[in-house]
């Protein structure tokens, strides 16, 4: 198979697109901005997702499913909830088509106009609100712990596969409290959730902080969110979970009977994650050669190839490869037996290497006489020589294990490496331009300094890091564009 | 807990909205014909789900996403599929809302209007075979057996929850296959599929059958379905399975390259259940105390209630508890320690008998002195005193076994004593007012007859079995209604 991927460094988007492509992920459909998840993208979409909700239940949260739609009046309820969301979205104003007279197709039917327009959701906030004022009457009927996982659209108009989709799949935390302090618990408490997803599940490292108040989300009081680095040394926000205050509740007057014979409004949270994680999957590991994916989210873990001469040396690889295929599923290890006799081996070996399957065996005639196995690591393209023996099931298993833990090291060096303290205007403009990635700069707290770089340099803030995330960071200096006091360095970047 | 459910014999219609009411099921939102499922409720499709798509991976089949919207023109390239889907249908118009210059709110931007309207899915098979084009080059890409889980909507006029709502949650397959009998034989086996998931998962005996041409999918050459009785003698299509023929590859053009080397059009399939199966359910085993669930779908299968006098006696009860709830856990079996102490035990064995929890365990001080344990079973009744030993968690499986297996027992003989054979216009008429449920009758094969029989007692052919699967049908006949020749029995009945 000839692959003709371009390399990261000579084109970093086309290589994006080129990966995608050939590796079976997804494509752009017939619809404007709405993208065909393919199976094998799918698959990993599965396994984001089996995880995630995994660790909301957890975490105590369960699911529920609100509409598709929105009513137009919805939208206006929360002020600056309206103002990011109302402006790109799909409007629904009709029911019904009906055959054109002149016999050329449907159209719409004029009759058939709905009196109060619906909105297809952006968010859910909205419509889970309206319904949480008739669930919520009593402190008893709190907190509501609730996720919906769901397909929503912003009308977008650059889109990009994974990135930014005019539909795309995500799930929606919406959670509801007695208490302020409860809340801002819990919009933590699921930072952290996605912190450790991203970390453990799919290798990449990430900068847990606050966004600052210009990147906040419409009807947020605070926005928490992870930050990743790519490997063109921008920046990709992969989760965030906001603080909502009662700016909900006030919108939709969901009030309860406190303990003490009060009538409170209620506290609420909101956080997702999307498809968009599946970008920063493939944008953080893959190289050159193709996906890289990590062993936790890989639809295939283990692919192995027979190396034979006519049907005799098949049939004696084949009962081997049955044995360690058995054992293999019995740890719970994924894996295929490649004996299509379609393609010869090195076009199956370039195939599944550009499908990012963490580990290919490949088992001839030489290794059934030696009791031996090819063993080849997609991270490192290292291989060796293993015995094929009862121990090889859980070697594999450690060997999954290590490429996880080596793909996470892979990408920490790489943001340490591309994390640079800059003190002056002139040093943030020339690392920026000359080696790009998180810049720790001073920053003044207003939103005009921020506009400005970003007019500037296309530089945003990418968030005000928590204590404990990145060194330095928590130290007090002044701003490198106003020389204004500032209380701690905050993380810039170009970003997706 | 006052219950106030109205009888099945009184007000059976009633009587299904409550139960949706009262056990936390749904409830219809604020958006006409849209319903909220519920946390309770969406366990219920997550174990029908889940169990689902085992067993379309079990069969070949992978999952894949294909984009909510479809451009209008689309819908009217196969000639009947129009016809039957686009007169009910939500209608995107524009993209974009602004501010009212009155500053009353949001209005719809009379600029941002789409040059294509898009239609928001009623069924996916136009974009999905638009998508296929690309992907069918050769016969080496047959068969494509491909699943989507998804949210459709279908503009209905008088809505129910979860048997017609106007958005719903589904499944559809859609695959693509190199000869008609593969096809065939692809449709036929997810028909099975269906059958088993609803006979040994849901507890629900069902006739396996082909429909007539009149209620046959728009576009489809042939649609075989699950037909179930309901408690009052209704009947519910439980799922679809068609065969295309050749009409979507027709209509959008894909062919394929033979092994003969010749170009020929694609064969295609697609099947689907709905959160409709919920409805079914319901309606199918729950009783006038609430709703009964089959353990294997229920989201929560014991409960164990702790009958005490202060906290000492709590303390010692909890921890007997806390051994039997791991070893149930031990055994997959999900378990629930009701130790609320704002409700009596009275109110606690209501609730959850309103919830159709299978098995409630109540443990008290006097169980405790002689190591044994109340269990109750939901389907029947029954209380019976069992040694609270090591053997306890294998006993309750048995018995979550025994529960699945006599719900469906009662529901076939329920169905078996609701099956009439009829041999006359007068005899079918009769039953049909005084008995209800199936009537298996003689048909002379043509849609008039089958018209004239609706028209004049809302019964419909739910379908006509096939071989094998109700005793006597497979025999010919004169029509009941007029004396032509008839080939076989069908069913007939009143539906939902
Ligand atoms: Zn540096
Ligand atoms: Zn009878």
């Amino acid at each position: 198979m000839s692959k003709g991927i371009p390399k990261r460094s000579e084109d970093y988007s086309l290589w994006y697109n080129e990966i995608i492509k050939r590796a079976d992920l997804a494509e752009n459909s017939g619809v404007r901005g709405c993208m065909v998840i393919k199976p094998y993208g799918f698959g990993i979409w599965e396994a984001m997702r089996d995880q995630l909700d995994r660790m909301f239940k957890q975490t105590g949260h369960v699911n529920a499913y609100f509409p598709l739609f929105i009513p137009k009046s919805y939208l206006s309820k929360e002020a600056s909830h309206v103002e990011g969301f109302a402006k790109e979205c799909a409007v629904v104003t009709h029911y019904r088509l009906k055959n054109a007279e002149d016999g050329s197709g449907v159209i719409v039917d004029p009759e058939a106009k709905l009196e109060e327009e619906l909105i297809v959701r952006p968010t859910s906030e909205t419509v889970i609100w309206s319904t949480y004022k008739n669930w919520i009457q009593s402190y008893r009927d709190l907190p509501l712990l609730i996720n919906q996982w769901a397909n929503v659209v912003r009308w977008e108009m650059r889109t990009r596969l994974f990135l930014r989709t005019a539909e795309f799949l995500w799930q929606e935390g919406h959670t509801a409290h007695a208490t302020s302090q409860e809340a801002i618990a819990e919009t933590r408490q699921m930072l952290d959730v996605y912190a450790r997803f991203a970390e453990e599940w799919m290798a990449l490292p990430v900068i847990r902080g606050v966004k600052s108040e210009s990147e906040r989300f419409a009807g947020a009081v605070d926005t928490y969110c992870i930050e990743a680095l790519m490997q063109d040394g921008k920046a990709l926000q992969a989760g965030t979970s906001h603080f909502l205050g009662q700016n909900f509740a006030k919108a939709f007057d969901v009030k309860f009977a406190t303990k003490e014979g009060g009538l409170d409004l209620v506290w609420g949270t909101s956080w997702g994650v999307s498809t968009r994680l599946i970008g920063a999957l493939i944008m953080a590991h893959s190289d050159d050669q193709g996906l890289v994916l990590p062993p936790r989210l890989a639809p295939l873990q283990v692919v192995i190839v027979p190396i034979y001469k006519g049907e005799e040396q098949l049939a004696a690889i084949s009962e081997k490869v049955a044995e360690i295929k058995q054992a293999l599923l019995a740890r719970g290890i994924s894996v295929r037996y490649d004996d299509r006799d379609t393609e010869r081996p090195g076009f199956k070996f370039a195939e599944w290497e550009l499908k990012g399957v963490p580990v290919r065996l490949a088992l001839g005639q030489r290794d059934l006489q030696n009791g031996t196995i090819e063993v080849a690591r997609r991270d490192t393209g290292e291989k060796q020589s293993m015995a094929a023996d009862d121990n090889l099931a859980s070697a594999i298993e450690a060997l999954l294990a290590d490429i996880q833990q080596s793909i996470y090291e892979k990408a920490l060096a790489f943001r340490q490496e591309n994390t640079h303290v800059v003190n002056s205007w002139d040093e943030f403009t020339q690392v920026l331009e000359e080696k790009g990635g998180f810049l720790l700069a001073h920053w003044d707290g207003t939103a005009e300094t921020e506009e400005k770089i970003k007019e500037q340099t296309k530089a945003t803030i990418r968030c005000i890091p928590l204590p404990g995330q990145l060194e330095g960071t928590q130290e007090e200096g002044a701003c490198v564009l106003t020389g204004k006091p500032s209380r701690q360095r905050v993380v810039f970047a170009r970003a997706y």
